[in-house]
């Protein structure tokens, strides 16, 4: 096995094996996802004292502006990734959203404007079709709630891969058509994102296909660490001291903080306690059930929310995401619907950055923490997007108000203006009552 | 007047007038657009022996990841521009469009995902409400087709900026949308682009309103100078040969000819002569109109097209877009609406981009002028993409066809996977019959 593994990962490569999370039973860097001992799930290992012989400061810096500038700490032997610029997307310093909510130093880290389809996912897929034309797929695939598809199928076009994605078939409009504008086949599967995943299973277990966050999960997965890494070299090599982030299934949050673990391990960053709090929409919080109740086990729930992108009822990940979130001191809290809708306003209207569903619960729960006194205003806090705006329409569509309709003359405008002046003066006049 | 110039310039800012592009006459720096002498427009000059003096190569590329890496190249004084990550889009080499077309090296620019609203207004918006604060103002404006208007509300709210735009009533729901959950005032005016504007020009002489594309307009417009530059810089401080752009008002045409122009001036790339040519829709092409006809003057037109975003009837730049692509042996053409979608699918399953009606113009024209042999195979062309295809859903909804839809089981997939196979080979059948 060795030797296979010494063939597959060539020269520059810094990864060596996969390894059980669960028993730490090592495998070859094939498609594989789960232990065939203890059925845990499997993740990338590495040569970290290679990494830190070899990677510094400088050596990112002189790298491409995408995701690839960490290419040492993702699993591919390339040099020559699919890189369609993703990654490097703005930490944004959001003074206006900070004194809102009475925070003195937050960053809003927008993936809503991620390369080339608009989510975090574009960082996952990137580095999972990348590994995926080197264990030579021909066809790839993904079991998605929306963002997934979108990405798979993009940047799937762009490298020239054949392409199925399976999606629940209620999912909305914008997403569907973001998906199918770049001709992959799209199975629409009348059920949940759950059964969604578990049929994907099936196929992956049938025909020869490279599904991203099946077979390939294990690859695919490293791709979220980019969130952790960028966040520190954007802070001039600093961790910062809390981190927000929406759980769907678990992943992204566990990356992030193995993301921060990785940096310190090399000595890129100085080590610090960061907090790491998650985020649930009340439709579909197993991960904050568990931690409310103090299980140390998730009790898998049926979604119903319009926060669909993190709708995952049976999260992979969320006993990893619990664990983390508790010995850093963190919170996971959930939020309703309409404190949702609440969460997308209030970061358009403060920092312009309008954010799907996913981004929205994040918000929400942000301002939720902070109203509780769980984030501290002296805390350099990092609130992460994921998502677009314009992929989720529907969700705000009629609480967003209405443009004021006017004919093209001056006075037709000047009747408006003031009609909407009256009006803000009456919702001031409101508030002082 | 040259003190009051002198004042307001400072002493980094290496711009220095506004001069008339007819007449020459020479303005101080205030938020004004319109020649008093002649009515020709105003635009923003430099010392570009200053510039040829202190801007390097190296200086540039240690500048921010943002447009403002240009910053002595841009007409605002202040070292603390409104930075929201605007700017430095990827220029992905298209492979696989290039071998669809028969090109040897074709490159897209991609603004589809400029940041923060995913048009290539979020450059010229970001110049503008820099200079906006710069200059006093506190309530920012625009007359819109739509991308504008999502730029000016979102990048006001970060900066903290009162908001009005104005957009046609009949826009698209995404561009509607995008503009609202930022909460600015919102006028949809009953009447097309060309009326929404001369309304403007009205409010503009009434209110002390900064209207980016009115009285700021001459600073606002130098914000596309930059996607020459990012071109020139992204292909190693060379020219291309040949770009393909959009033709709306005609400003960015001409702004990316000044950006080449300049660099070459103060001695970044060396000089080059780049063909360019212009896109537009049939249904609102009065630039093509006047380039077939050999007229040197714009017959204003009433528009009628899906491509709304660059349906500018009465182009204020129209004549001088002309004078660049005639000079310069390029070419002015003009598309189909089917055509128009086209292009939009084929940009999507080639590259996995998708843009929006007014990209899809530029893919079809491109296509077109290749066909026609009017792009040499061995030209380096850049095709700029200017906005991204979430916002214009409608106009490729039910185009791209459906998803197929199963239940959760393998044997429903199987049926599925074996149906969508066959209408492949049917399709292909069809070819070779
Ligand atoms: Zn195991
Ligand atoms: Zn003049």
């Amino acid at each position: 096995m060795t030797q296979a593994i010494a063939n597959q990962t060539k020269t520059n490569a810094t990864f060596r094996a996969l390894k059980c999370k669960e028993c730490g039973a090592e495998y070859e860097l094939q498609a594989m996802h789960v232990c065939e001992y203890c059925f845990g799930p499997l993740e990338v290992a590495y040569d970290y004292s290679a990494l830190r012989d070899t990677v510094t400061r400088e050596s990112i810096q002189k790298g491409p502006h995408s995701i690839w500038r960490y290419r040492p700490f993702l699993p591919v032997a390339t040099d020559n990734p699919i890189d369609v610029g993703t990654g490097l997307t703005p930490l944004v310093r959001a003074n206006r959203l900070a004194r809102r909510l009475g925070l003195k130093k937050l960053y809003i880290k927008n993936d809503a404007v991620n390369m080339p389809t608009l989510s975090f996912k574009d960082r996952v897929v990137s580095v999972a079709l990348t590994r995926a034309r080197e264990l030579g797929f021909t066809t790839v695939s993904c079991a998605s709630t929306g963002n997934l598809a979108n990405s798979t199928a993009a940047i799937a076009a762009h490298a020239g891969l054949d392409c199925c994605v399976f999606i629940p078939a209620d999912l909305e409009a914008g997403k569907v058509l973001g998906t199918l504008i770049y001709s992959p086949t799209v199975m629409a599967v009348q059920g949940n994102y759950d059964q969604v995943n578990r049929l994907c299973s099936e196929v992956a277990n049938t025909y020869g296909w490279g599904f991203v966050n099946i077979n390939l999960r294990p690859y695919y997965s490293e791709g979220s660490k980019t969130l952790g890494y960028e966040v520190a070299e954007q802070l001039g090599w600093e961790l910062p001291d809390h981190v927000v982030a929406p759980l769907a299934s678990g992943s992204l949050f566990t990356k992030i903080y193995k993301g921060f673990q990785e940096f310190t391990e090399v000595g890129l960053v100085e080590g610090k306690h960061v907090r790491f709090s998650g985020a649930q929409a009340d439709g579909c919080s197993p991960i904050a059930q568990a931690y409310r109740d103090g299980k140390d086990f998730i009790k898998p729930v049926k979604p119903s929310t319009i926060a669909k992108s993190i709708a995952i009822g049976n999260p992979a990940d969320g006993v990893y995401a619990l664990d983390i979130a508790r010995k850093t001191n963190g919170n996971i809290e959930s939020v309703s619907d309409p404190e949702i809708i609440e969460g997308i306003k209030l970061l358009a209207e403060t920092e312009g950055i309008f954010t799907e569903t996913a981004g929205g619960t994040t918000i929400a729960v942000l301002k939720k923490l902070v109203e509780a006194g769980k984030i501290d205003p002296e805390e350099t806090t990092v609130a992460y997007i994921t998502g677009n705006g314009l992929k989720t329409q529907e969700a705000v569509q009629g609480y967003a108000g209405e443009p004021l309709t006017i004919e093209p003359k001056l006075d037709s405008f000047e009747r408006a203006l003031e009609r909407s002046r009256t009006l803000e003066r009456l919702d001031w006049q409101q508030v002082l009552v």
